[in-house]
């Protein structure tokens, strides 16, 4: 059976029921409803191809990653979240991996020509994002994960970076600690930006001064979490307590706290944001890790709802989100040592 | 400039240069090189668009995962490799997601119908797996990650799971282990099915019992190793050994082993395969894991490889590769108990 006969068998418009079979909800409940029952019922299978002829949309929404070595736990707990939500209206995600920044635009750009997408995701956004100009250029639908400052308003949805650092750093002087180390995300991005922020300011909030020495910035790798923290210990006035900007960068400095001989919550506190990986639980270290915690998961999800309310209409100013952190105290941080 | 000057300035045909730039290798290398040079040189940009009309390719390489939650780790280091691989010559990856294998099988008669992908990976096989069948009929080419048994030959990279078990069950009762336990993956999978054998094999060569209760089946988190480990401690006569089929896994088995009081590589000796994630290696476990190992990004980027010279012609029988596993002994393995 085809579309014309189906339709014409449960006597309704071709382009009605394309509309209520391709995932968007640009028909009434009822009608979708209807519709779905009938094709379920008659067997009717809808073409694809077809299909997007008749709404003119291409049934995929699009995500590019800088680097295929960045394709990483981060993204997969995101793109799983995003595929739960797309999957319940049929909709497909469309990976491009590219090698630069430049190579980004390009793919944006072929993205927006080839009309492969009918909408993108934007991720971790710089303080002023050449990006966003470009997608409004190229009239490419888009909902940014994280924030960035624009001249007019876009769809986003982030966590408030600044008020989990405020957080941690505020429970650790609490403690008593006097010295103590950030290990932040990269440089450019918009978060990074507001937990260096959020860090200063609760520092000097507490009258507390901030050692350059005592902060660095990288990928949320084990690694670099590793490095980072054995440049701190070495430094002449260690720090007492570090904050680490993700799950991996904790598991690397835990390491080389305790290859300096150094006992986690007892002579260093450590404190982690945890974007909550299933595998990696907090309450599986030893000792177990005091964290703020939001599951990016939810956030994949959240966003593609989002944009399926943003490809029906809704106006991008009532498309932001920005997600208070919880904040979990557990064995890896206890009082400063005297 | 379009295909049509652009082609024009350089004295070759739309066809041609199409090809040339699409990203499958049709075309002589040194015509290749000329194109790509006089394209940079030139400023000339491509339209995907009229490329796929040109060519008759999608420029994307479709893959489908049931159950949006079962995006995890794997998922991600394996899509990873893949797309460095691609994004080499420009391929795009399209990611659907499926709640039950009836959806996977709607979904890939959709992007069959639609065009909208020139193959498709196909991931953990079963040993008879209706997908392939489909896959043939719909005729739209395929690369399998994994085995599995089929009439006509197909292009397929698995990894030695016999020899991985059996080289760590061997290494097991070369220690003295008499009660071996086993935490493997879903049973209808072939690589499990595989591990099962080898597990089988080894004990009975080596004139031990296999006992049932100490053979547990599920998906590779955290939380399954934990459940299926606490089980085997609870049996009558608890193992003094046992092997995780992933890290994951592992992590929940040490910390069963660990809440019932027991010593990792003393009470209990522990190997898993390890599937190689950046962020979580055995070395940084306390103690060190012993494991048998193969990297998921490793084999995503050689199939990447692979469904290009597919999509170039090149036969599926001379496009099958098993990979063997390597085995590292660290500190979570020592001889049995007395």
């Amino acid at each position: 059976m085809n579309l014309k006969e189906f339709a014409a068998r449960i006597g309704l418009s071709q382009t009605t029921v394309s509309r209520a079979m391709s995932g968007y909800p640009e028909v009434k409940p009822e009608t979708r409803a209807r519709v779905l029952e009938a094709a379920e019922r008659l067997g009717y299978r809808p073409n694809i191809s077809a299909q997007r002829l008749a709404t003119g949309r291409a049934g995929a929404i699009g995500i590019v990653f800088q680097g295929g070595g960045r394709f990483g736990p981060h993204s997969s707990e995101f793109m799983g979240g995003l595929s739960t939500r797309l999957q319940k209206d049929g909709i497909d995600i469309l990976v491009s991996t590219v090698e630069t920044e430049e190579d980004e635009a390009a793919a944006f750009r072929r993205l927006a020509a080839s009309k492969r997408v009918d909408a993108v995701i934007l991720h971790t956004p710089a303080c002023t994002d050449a990006r966003i100009t470009l997608l409004r250029a190229l009239r490419l639908p888009f909902i940014v994960h994280g924030r960035s400052e624009a001249k007019k308003p876009f769809a986003y949805l982030d966590i408030d970076n600044f008020g989990a650092i405020e957080t941690a750093t505020r429970h650790l002087t609490d403690l008593g600690h006097r010295r103590i180390a950030l290990i932040n995300g990269d440089t450019i991005s918009t978060y990074a930006r507001d937990r260096d922020a959020a860090f200063r300011a609760t520092l000097a909030a507490c009258g507390l001064p901030l050692d350059p020495a005592l902060t660095g910035h990288g990928e949320f790798t084990d690694e670099t979490g590793f490095r980072l923290m054995q440049a701190f210990l070495a430094s002449p006035e260690p720090p007492t307590a570090v904050i680490a900007g993700s799950m991996m960068s904790a598991l690397g400095a835990m390491r080389a706290i305790r290859i300096a001989g150094l006992a986690v919550g007892h002579d260093v506190s450590l404190i982690a944001h945890d974007d909550v990986f299933p595998y990696l639980s907090p309450d599986n270290l030893v000792p177990a890790l005091t964290t703020t915690q939001s599951p990016i998961r939810a956030a994949g999800e959240r966003i593609g709802d989002m944009v399926l309310r943003m490809l029906q209409g809704e106006a991008v100013d009532t498309l932001q989100e920005v997600w208070p952190v919880e904040f979990v105290v557990r064995g890896s941080t206890g009082p400063a040592p005297a």
